[in-house]
């Protein structure tokens, strides 16, 4: 699209989408309009994110963009803490987590692999992200499968027992990967090596990005804010929507507000799969994936405890299974550091498998 | 075996258990000459599978041999379904996976590595068998799980969306292997090096097959026909026999019929890995198993709907458990590509521990 | 510590614990001095056992460890399983299970990699521990699984097949692993390779034992015995002093007897592992826990009919529940035979969850 046009539609879109949520009625025209502005935004996002990637190097870069994507979740997820929403915030928990290992990684596969034969990336990484996965699950599995035994006070103690060793992990885990085995972890050699067998792939050592480092990351910061911003509207306006089309919380919670809320990753990820930076796609959708489960839903647990309701970590029988399933096919795929277009095909039919699931429980 | 004796007792064995099978009333002896004649036809299958494999690259072979053997299957379990036998349905697709899984791979395994002290296939391919299996284990475990959740109707069309998914996904698997990425799931390459190690395995390349490439084609529809013809046979008198045994139905379909319905892909099989072609005996059986769940199963699903009851994709818990034991013990030993005699022990002992299990249950 | 002092203060500290067991009646002493004179005992066998895996081979080093180490743990169950406590057996049996694979495998990961960047062992020995963490796992969970279709007298059959099916499988384990397979599953080449990335590491073959060949198995047995010895008299004041607690019999079994038991293995792992001998050290750790897994348990299921009550294999949900998903995340992080400090973390991450549920259950 030509740059003018699109700066225009953003300007826009988002001004009518603005004055749609203060001053209109109709949830079909406010719907509407912020479902525009929220996918331009995030275009805009994948772009700023690309920009910034270049010059942080990939891994940082996709840090820095699952972080910004799921600070959106977080602020949503405290004001529906605040409502004493706990089943949606579990619902979309579970949504983001699912969402970004099938549906975001599946599309990047997929869209990645029409483009090119096989992708490849870091396999040390990916085989700690496997890792990493599976603790998410066990902190899920333990308090759900003795939930029985305990009663309602012990699984408030631990649930704030495993929170708090799951935010201690994941701060180790940052420690580790971007400070004491940064070299192991990178994603950008690979990322050479494996465009290789593609002699004619984009090389990112020679684009030349249009913006400058600091304009990147204030774009980087602006965008985000939009689609936080316009995330927040779209909820406000689906859940009616929603509701006109009879569709259960559940299932709103899991799929309709995680497609949203993650649309930034989304873009951002098919996006880098297209350019052939596989460990970056990856990165965003496993990283932003675990930075859920290991420390936005953790972190829910604490904020609650200010709240009238405290919150737990133990989620339904159908939001346990939709995360264990996914980590392991997630697992499974990503293990080798090299994809192809049937294993996003894969990740997408268990998508699909867990969406059917979800909206007919 | 002298080949005219040979020919002799497969065209004397089948003569006799056709005429047992339409005029003598006792079971016993029509369950021995079937058994004898399916013997036979399963070795000649073995050996026409080898000869098409040879012209044909292992990987087709081994998918033209699973195609064939689980024809017949498909054949028996309508006539199951039409009879509205649904219990019996399920726990004899159940009893052909783990059969398959840990029978047929570990016998293999086993037989080979007895002879060849490290035996090797292409680790993407397997890699790639892994992801399959899981996507097949979770399109069974997500109705059993969230099963008590939802009506008798809901699960119907729970079952009927999975099984169109993993039909999608089983046509989509062959379109990858057969056409797009048949270079990289090729077992011929990785079988080559494999025998390396082994100075004075046979070299496929130096033996020159007894048939010309018409003639093994035809022997493996003929002999594909009789074995499945057989089978029927076998199947019609060996309830009677089981049923005088005092074993029940779930172990009768799970581990009797199972047994005897692939006796072509234990043969074909075991003599492809005591020839030191391991890629081709687990496509056979990995392949095979494979078939059943993604496309066999979910095909049932909608060909009940012809029927008076249709069929669903809930298994029981026993089944369950021994799907996805199945799948994992062997996604374990087969994912590096490389196996030996301890790791078919480890598959034998599963499936007694399942078939102990079974029986008791 | 200067030899002289380590060996005065070991023998004092075992003529006082032997004293206090006999003839005080107060529990805290006794405590205090087995606790003592059991951590040095385990250091000297840790020492021992270095020395005698030097004349040995890293792997019948780290298989007599594990044996002499467990041999303490079969006695103690046999004890308990005579006084019908078969409650506290299935505990004590997970604990250890849990303990080795989580924390003796974590604080070695932690410690050596807190030393060395990177620490590498054979990964095929690996391979083959994960599949055989698998079985066990498999062998617990479908007695587990079915146990509520089962009658009790169906539950003792299907228990006593699987312990038998157990113990074949790790007997042709040993068989495979020590005398068919040796050379591929030595840890010894894998270390060297591993050790050329530090450049100023010990090198083993440079390192001269203290003690001879002789002497240094002398020391091996006469340290593995006081150890058992001194775990005894523990054990046996610890109840008193656990319940003064407060504790529950599932938390002791599970988590003070097996890490006490296990003191041995602790101790001697991780200073292999700061040894930079990290195949050593993984295989007393993931060795030891297959080695209760598939022999100590199961021979115990054997030993229980000769007492009036029968042992079975069903295990609660908690225990279950550790078990499957400790030997899922060992097996994850060590699949690739590479191994660094925050993996250590994430087992130990994995043993607190599970410590606070068994605390809160």
């Amino acid at each position: 699209m030509n740059p003018r046009w699109f700066y225009s539609l953003l300007f826009l879109s988002t001004l009518l989408s603005g004055l749609a949520h203060w001053f209109w009625p109709g949830e079909a025209v406010r719907f509407t309009l912020a479902s525009l502005s929220l996918i331009l935004w995030a275009a805009m996002l994948g772009k700023a994110t690309e920009s910034v990637a270049h010059y942080a190097g990939d891994r940082l870069g996709g840090f820095l963009n699952a972080t910004f994507g799921n600070a959106a979740e977080l602020i949503i997820a405290t004001f529906l803490v605040r409502e004493g929403l706990l089943d949606m915030v579990k619902a979309s928990i579970t949504g983001s987590i699912i969402g970004n290992l099938l549906l975001v990684l599946g599309l990047s596969l997929l869209f990645g692999g029409l483009k090119y034969r096989v992708q490849s990336f870091n396999p040390v990484l990916a085989g700690h992200n496997v890792s990493l996965m599976l603790l998410a699950v066990i902190g899920l599995f333990v308090p759900a499968a003795l939930s029985f035994q305990l009663s309602a006070g012990e699984r408030e103690t631990l649930s704030l027992i495993i929170a708090g060793l799951l935010i201690i992990g994941y701060i180790l885990w940052l420690i580790f990967s971007m400070i004491t085995h940064k070299r192991e972890l990178t994603v950008d050699q690979k990322e050479v090596e494996g465009e290789k067998d593609e002699a004619l792939s984009a090389n990112p050592a020679s684009e030349t990005p249009d913006w400058s480092k600091g304009l990147s990351i204030l774009l980087l910061l602006v965008s985000t804010f939009f689609v936080a911003i316009q995330s927040e509207w779209l909820v406000g306006s689906i859940e009616a929507v929603a509701h006109a089309l009879g569709w259960s919380e559940l299932f709103v919670g899991a799929f309709l507000i995680a497609i949203i809320g993650n649309a930034a990753e989304h873009s951002a990820a098919i996006f880098l799969a297209m350019k052939n930076r596989m460990g970056a796609a990856v990165e965003i959708a496993v990283g932003s994936s675990l930075q859920i489960a290991l420390f936005v839903s953790p972190a829910l647990v604490f904020i609650s405890l200010f709240f009238q309701k405290p919150m737990n970590l133990v989620f339904t029988t159908a939001e346990l299974t939709a995360v264990a399933v996914s980590a392991f096919i997630a697992a499974s795929i990503s293990r080798d550091g090299s994809t192809n277009w049937y294993e996003g095909v894969m990740l997408l039919i268990v998508y699909l498998i867990l969406g059917s699931a979800f909206y007919l429980v």
